[in-house]
């Protein structure tokens, strides 16, 4: 899933140029890179599929070589989740109808790969043999109100797999509340890391989103053919905007969650990117080469390579420099962002730097 | 005078493109180009006669149209006010013996122009008449402790030009002595703009600089020739490096100053063009066409007329972008941009940005 167009970002990700085709970590690949490599050791990469918005399809081409025009689905307008998940599984069913299915964002962190890997094969062996949908569920470290939380059934595990079933999807907690989800030990944050067969799935969308379910099964003869573009652009506009957790997970009876642990993180803002970031020893981390901080602490610096920034006295704040913009904010006061991006897009000339 | 290298406007102000060529205003035109239309109306375009390190020649050039090469006297090195002003006052007097001389700097802010160019005059007349060396005094708003100060002899008026014999010229001082200063009324900033008669200067020269004396007057028979420039390469290595406040002007008998007042400021940091500029209502002075301010206040900034920049949670910062380098930076401590400079000269790369 590469749909995303990461306002809170900002200015580093643009609508032409969203998050996961940006070096947002400073690694020399951008995220959908990383992640793309991720699961080049899950499976080849003709098994590989990107759903993005088709205005990102020459990026995506760009940036993932290995990928042909057939494994990029590209999406006419956003329908959130439901549709995405839809469109890939509903396509690979016509080719395999055996196959099981990941389901990833493109554009999050996931520091202990080998952990992510042997928890996605675990999830993938047990989908194989059994009629359900698997989340993955990040053992939280601290009481998030930025994530969704999954409370599991402790009592019916599947000792081999380590695998729960699910009581229930929450949305986003308030502080309370988090610290009680934490302090009961059975719930896990919501990362949006699905695992199932392609049956099961499609089972799924039969029960619980029919209309949807009966849109994509129209396609079966389009697919993989020059039709299919034809054929999503008529059929996008018709779905529901509706997310997979909402419209399949939180309604079917069938869902596990399976724990895990492997240093993950969605990279939903600014302050997430510092919290993961090496520090310096006065704690400022810097994407850029030609900085020189003075008596200044806690900041998250993200700025072009060769750009020579000199900062003093900023205490936890957040610098983005783009060349054609420049962000300076507090850390504490980055949910602002998103407005301020709308203040910008208000201005005269302002679309340029959205 | 045009020969300051001017570091405190680092990141704008560059080794190649010091203060006194940039648009430090945000009016449209240079400093110098300000300061050479002014002088349009005190003389005509053919007696102004500017001094800069002759690596600025092509810069005078471009930006003052009406100037012609022998109008420009190119320093090789620089060696402080004394050689320049001895270069360009020995050279005038071989082409006009009995020429009146206005001797400013090129980067200075002069609000209240009319006021000026009287003073200026006044002063004019008074030296063409009178064997003295004059000096324009500006009446201290503040206990400024970036200044020199001139005390003046309240008793010794001329009245009919309000001209009075200078005491002493002393050094900058600290606060509590620039308070004393301003208490006692007849101490004046020092502005560093001097009125005289070609041949009362020289005749300083002869008295208190003898040996540069000696070196300019060897330059007869060059000056407004081929040979000009091959005889300021050899004779401005041999000269003291000194000051024409230190040199002349605190050892000549007959200084005379004239206090004035029209909106004056040397324009030498962040913080004094700041004090000048018009502020927003959250009391932010901006040089920049698309700058959004959020929690922000008291903050001089000066950025690229096409750089969208927003600031949120400075409260009295100094932030500069030029493109390849960008400045943020309390105000309180801006005395520290010249070790800044120091730090990035330093640096590999680091020339480039200098």
């Amino acid at each position: 899933m590469a749909g995303g167009i990461g306002s809170r970002f900002w200015p580093a990700s643009r609508s032409s140029m969203p998050k996961q085709f940006l070096d947002i970590l400073g690694m020399g690949k951008t995220l959908i890179q990383i992640t793309y490599e991720r699961f080049l050791k899950v499976c080849p990469p003709e098994n590989i599929f990107i759903v993005t918005n088709e205005s990102y399809r020459p990026l995506v081409k760009d940036q993932l070589k290995g990928i042909s025009d057939m494994q990029i689905l590209g999406e006419p307008v956003g329908r959130n989740t439901a549709p995405c998940v839809a469109y890939a599984c509903f396509k690979i069913a016509t080719k395999n109808p055996d196959a099981n299915i990941v389901v990833a964002p493109s554009d999050h962190l996931i520091m202990e790969e080998e952990k992510f890997i042997n928890g996605i094969n675990e999830s993938l062996a047990y989908a194989s043999s059994n009629d359900c949908l698997i989340t993955l569920g990040i053992k939280p470290t601290r009481p998030d109100t930025g994530y969704g939380y999954i409370q599991y059934v402790n009592t019916e595990k599947k000792p081999e797999m380590d695998m729960y079933k699910v009581k229930v999807f929450t949305e986003k907690p308030d502080l309370q509340l988090a610290k009680t989800f934490i302090r009961s030990g059975d719930f896990l944050w919501n990362a949006g890391i699905f695992v199932w067969n392609v049956q099961s799935i499609i089972k799924a969308f039969k029960a619980h989103l029919p209309d949807m379910s009966d849109l994509f099964l129209e396609g079966n003869s389009s697919y993989y053919t020059e039709n299919e573009e034809i054929f999503i652009k008529k059929t996008y506009s018709q779905c529901t905007n509706i997310s997979i957790d909402y419209g399949i997970m939180e309604k079917a009876e069938n869902v596990m969650v399976k724990p895990a642990q492997f240093g993950w993180s969605d990279l939903g803002t600014w302050g997430s990117l510092f919290a993961i970031k090496e520090k310096d020893y006065m704690d400022n981390a810097v994407n850029g080469d030609e900085t020189i901080m003075y008596e200044s602490s806690g900041c998250m610096v993200n700025v072009p390579k060769d750009k020579l920034v000199v900062l003093q006295g900023l205490k936890d704040f957040i610098v983005v420099d783009t060349g054609d913009a420049l962000l300076v904010c507090k850390k504490s006061e980055e949910q602002k962002i998103k407005q301020m991006v709308a203040d910008v897009k208000k201005r005269k000339n302002g679309a340029k730097y959205i």
